[in-house]
């Protein structure tokens, strides 16, 4: 197999794709290792391949893709890992298509740690949710490292953004959804079997400052993870863990 | 208050201790930022406090405690934060006193992202487990990024270090601890609330490889989180939690 270069366009193209803007300008992201890659054959629309001059980590005989090689030098300019692996790809970011009758929705609020968001969007998909909504000022979920920490779920999961909290909840209710908030306000004691029967909303806020008090005060069902210690908080994406494996559909 | 300048030794002390060896040799390691330094002040023993000169994040007056001051640029040499809030504390590593009848345990297998171990700590913390052990090769508890994601509760969870599992698992069986290990080799049918009445030693393996055979054939039972989803596995301090939550005593 013979592989060209990677064109001079195509590398000024890569260096764009670490801006949010050029992302969501060119509908694009970068994905590395040769384990997502694999997973986005199948999963993403892939626009090119770019690999190391001597990368032998994966067979790309039998790919439809346009694939391209470069130095170690190079390669390392567009590598967000200190140890590339020396194989990376240009994907489609997908659609965000709600299945026609979801039932389990979560929204974030203002996150912005992207290894949490990766952790969280991986945790989702593992609980077959049927979307994220990103509520405010989150990191962007495409990220090279939201990306990374969501292993390959990232093609999975649609992601919607919200402009308005409340405007979300009014058109989630008005589709016969409950909003569920996660809370140090909240109490221990719901209902959780019966809650499991409705269409949910999950709601939570950042770590630091927790669901807004507009929106808080606007949520039928806040729930407290029980405490037993003296820990003041749990961590985000444990905390939606616990709420996810408590409250899934099954 | 007049505040002297750090001595050299005490630099060269504070030099040390970002390594695991001079930790472990001096018992001491470093704590920083003003929230879990005044924690310390009532749940470790505080050797010394470092601030920047013009720091002003903390009232000190009635610290019984020996305060040094450092220029800014002298300062960032020791802190482990890009923008360092301008305290830092040396504190003694606590001993790992077990309760008398400890009745929750978390046993993790080499474990190396710091992150994640400050994470679980934390976690341990909120749901009151009375021990965490590290077996294997896992990164140093003291290190500071686990110290900083533990939040303040490094200070409370005892951290006992295991040689031999095998042994381990005999020592808290002979205890009337029964063996619970968390696994994809596992089921989702386990009796919970009888598992509650119990004694536990939750055990987890690495992200990577999962709980060593030689551990997981001595396991009596053996936990999968119910999958729903798409995605292989979930996050070791994700796991870690939903267990917690699951198995913890109330």
């Amino acid at each position: 197999m013979l592989i060209e270069n990677l064109s001079l366009n195509k590398q000024k193209l890569l260096l764009k794709l670490s801006k949010k803007k050029h992302r969501q300008e060119f509908g694009l992201f970068i994905i590395e290792g040769s384990k997502i890659v694999e997973e986005s054959f199948n999963e993403a629309q892939v626009e090119f391949i770019v690999v190391l001059d001597k990368f032998k980590g994966l067979s790309l005989k039998d790919i439809n893709i346009p694939i391209f090689k470069l130095s170690e030098k190079e390669f390392k300019k567009y590598s967000s890992l200190q140890n590339p692996e020396g194989i990376l790809a240009v994907v489609k970011i997908p659609e965000s298509k709600l299945l026609e009758d979801p039932k389990r929705i979560l929204m974030l609020n203002d996150i912005n740690d992207p290894g949490n968001l990766g952790t969280i969007i991986r945790t989702l998909d593992w609980f077959n949710f049927d979307a994220l909504i990103l509520q405010g000022d989150c990191v962007d979920p495409y990220n090279e490292k939201v990306v990374r920490s969501s292993m390959g779920s990232i093609f999975r999961l649609p992601i919607i953004k919200s402009q308005n909290a409340l405007e979300t909840f009014e058109n989630y209710q008005n589709k016969n959804f409950e909003l569920l908030g996660l809370s140090l306000n909240g109490t221990s004691n719901l209902q959780i079997e019966n809650l499991k029967e409705k269409k949910l909303l999950l709601v939570f806020g950042s770590e630091s400052h927790g669901i807004p008090s507009n929106q808080e005060s606007q949520i039928e069902n806040l729930y407290q993870i029980p405490k037993l210690g003296k820990a003041e908080s749990l961590n985000l994406s444990v905390s939606v863990g616990i709420a996810c494996n408590l409250f899934a559909k099954n």
